[in-house]
């Protein structure tokens, strides 16, 4: 049974989806793309959703939120726009948010409660929507397959490159598909980063087992990166089936696993693109911490490790500090031994038993130099494991949000 | 009844202390002062210390900790050196750590376990105590009271200025002083920041007390600043009364309270001092939110705030960015009404009941320039409040970290 493999090129949606971008004005910059449209030909769609776990939710997510409840997963159709993240907008954010779904799902022949929508950029600014409004028309014209290549560039904000991800495999002699669309950048933390993602396949599947993929799939990937430990007010992750490969996936079978299987593969490829693409990042810095006596201490120990200012800016300067790692341990509150735990950059031992192992500097900053490294913590202690995906901290981070908004 | 003045000049202990400072070596500037010694000549001395909550715990903070429980409190010196923080060094650090202290009190004629030990510096390099040992004859030779204002120098580490507050009152007729000298920078966390102080009086008070005292004063001073969010591994501060005023303190009297006011101002200077010299650190930032329904709320949000980095970033920018102030209200898991809350900065409101609250631009900026600025959040949903200080971030806090070890 083959693998999923990644299909390079122009595609960005899976079979059965048509997609397209506009310039609405909602970027500061002159006719930078910032309004995408996903939107779904066949009838037995079926979608599901993840959002920010934020108490204050911005004004998109509760209506997208609502609209999967209403529809019982029938959506067809994702409005996004960046340039403006629709949040602290108050009743007129609501207002404003609901007009873009009814306004799509006028247009394309649908109920409002089918359309999501999904909102990028800064908090508290009223959300100009007659501008997205006035622009929906000239979207709907232009969607097509091909199109579905500007979404990715015009959902961006402070990303410095488009994410798609686009997965094919073939199951009983069918082409099967699994495209992915994400934006991240800053505001990433592990209970949802701060991220845009848009999913589409072309397999047949039940509302139920899609969320329940969707979430597990998300557990592994998406809620375990970090940039700066901030959890946006609009993390969104949709997933929509169009059931065009009449492949049948069902939890529990076969062809179950194997659909889980693309799909994890697909949002941990999109959330490593979401740290490499971190604020101001230069590394991508994967945390594996082996040898705990339970989950729990694993987990947070990698997330007080990836999460420590210092250990990422050490990380930044290519400095071998393993004293700032065994440090952000000690303060975790995970249960260990300092006395017998091991620090390794790659392969390399920096710490052996708590101790300096006495490593050679040249080569340790060989290895931080690397555009992709690995800090490993074995605890001896137990079994569980953890690992988690962050970056450095670099001058860059300070500068793109000193003047963000202004 | 008059309250405690503070007394600018040369003192940096009270009645009763001899200090000075002598440079062994450990700093990497050559002829740098990195060792200082802090004694009590009066054999009624008290002493009481509080140390790091981080599981990594430093070999001096091991042995002072022990060294307190096994003289009782009757400590009456204290041997600090910078350059190095003697922590993740095994069984070696900690027999330096012990050799600090015995070699000391043979010099002195006390016992070792009357000496505390304090180290701040790089973490997992041994200790070279050897320069240490070999300079402590020439430090008690030039133990006096004038040269304790060498101490708050010798202690500095990547700080910018020393740290010393004195204070003077008068009890009965009696002077009475407390005066306070501390060191900071970067791992500083609320649960007793990165730090070390050292604080003196001359006023005669039991063990027990001292150390009651001490609690409350430093739950509201030294465990309520904020730099990165890491807690260090060699975190102290130490109090030693000497009684030469003849004042006695004891807790539940009218004394008692006035001394605890007068040690609760002397630590929260210090600890403003230490925010305000927070690494890379332009300005000093008080985090104040009220009208939270339980205490718990109100503290676990003013931390989520003071703790963003993209609120850090915005404030060094003077960016008037309150969405992220929400954004980290919204996540630090605090129970409260996001259409209730008003946030300002100083007296000028950015956001009224969740919204936007058409402030003047220029006018924010202005707030947000200033060297020393309060965000006030106030919930409207009860009546616990809570107050932290924290600073910006700065690209320096990242030029000073990336290279710090090497």
């Amino acid at each position: 049974m083959a693998g999923w493999e990644i299909i390079d090129g122009t595609l960005a949606t899976a079979r059965g989806f048509r997609a397209a971008a506009v310039a609405a004005g909602l970027k500061k910059a002159p006719h930078a793309l910032d309004l995408a449209l996903i939107v779904s030909d066949s009838a037995q769609t079926t979608a599901a959703g993840l959002f920010t776990t934020n108490r204050v939710v911005a004004a998109p997510v509760a209506v997208s939120r609502q609209n999967l409840q209403q529809s019982r997963g029938r959506c067809r159709a994702v409005l996004v726009n960046a340039g403006n993240a629709n949040a602290c907008t108050g009743r007129a954010g609501l207002r404003a948010a609901q007009a873009m779904a009814r306004a799509t799902a006028e247009l394309l022949g649908l109920s409002p409660s089918q359309v999501l929508v999904a909102s990028t950029g800064v908090i508290g600014i009223p959300l100009r929507v007659n501008l997205i409004l006035g622009r929906l028309r000239r979207l709907k014209d232009s969607l097509s397959i091909e199109n579905a290549v500007a979404v990715p560039g015009a959902i961006m904000t402070t990303d410095t490159f488009p994410k798609t991800c686009v997965l094919r495999t073939e199951i009983g002699g069918r082409p099967v598909h699994l495209a992915g669309i994400a934006k991240g950048a800053g505001m990433i933390h592990p209970r949802l980063a701060t991220m845009l993602c848009f999913i589409t396949t072309d397999v047949a599947i039940a509302v139920r087992e899609l969320r329940k993929m969707l979430r597990a799939a998300v557990a592994g990937s998406f809620n375990r990166i970090t940039v700066d430990g901030d959890t946006s007010t609009n993390d969104t992750v949709l997933v929509l089936a169009s059931g065009l490969s009449q492949v049948r996936v069902r939890s529990g079978t076969r062809i179950g696993a194997r659909f889980l299987a693309g799909l994890s593969q697909l949002c941990e490829t999109l959330a490593r693109m979401i740290v490499r693409d971190g604020e101001g990042a230069k590394k991508l810095v994967t945390i594996e911490v082996s040898g705990a006596r339970r989950q729990a201490d694993a987990e947070r120990l990698a997330r007080a490790v990836a999460n420590s200012p210092l250990v990422k800016t050490a990380i930044a300067g290519s400095d071998p500090n393993w004293g700032r790692i065994i440090c952000a341990a000690g303060y975790s509150g995970a249960s260990f031994d300092p006395s017998k735990v091991d620090i390794r950059v790659n392969d390399l031992m920096l710490c052996h038993r708590g101790l300096d192992a006495g490593f050679d500097e040249a080569a340790a900053k060989r290895e931080l130099d690397q555009k992709e490294l690995t800090i490993r913590l074995n605890l001896h202690q137990g079994k569980a494991a953890a690992r988690l995906w962050t970056c450095d901290l670099t001058q860059d981070y300070i500068t793109i949000n000193a003047s963000y908004r202004t």
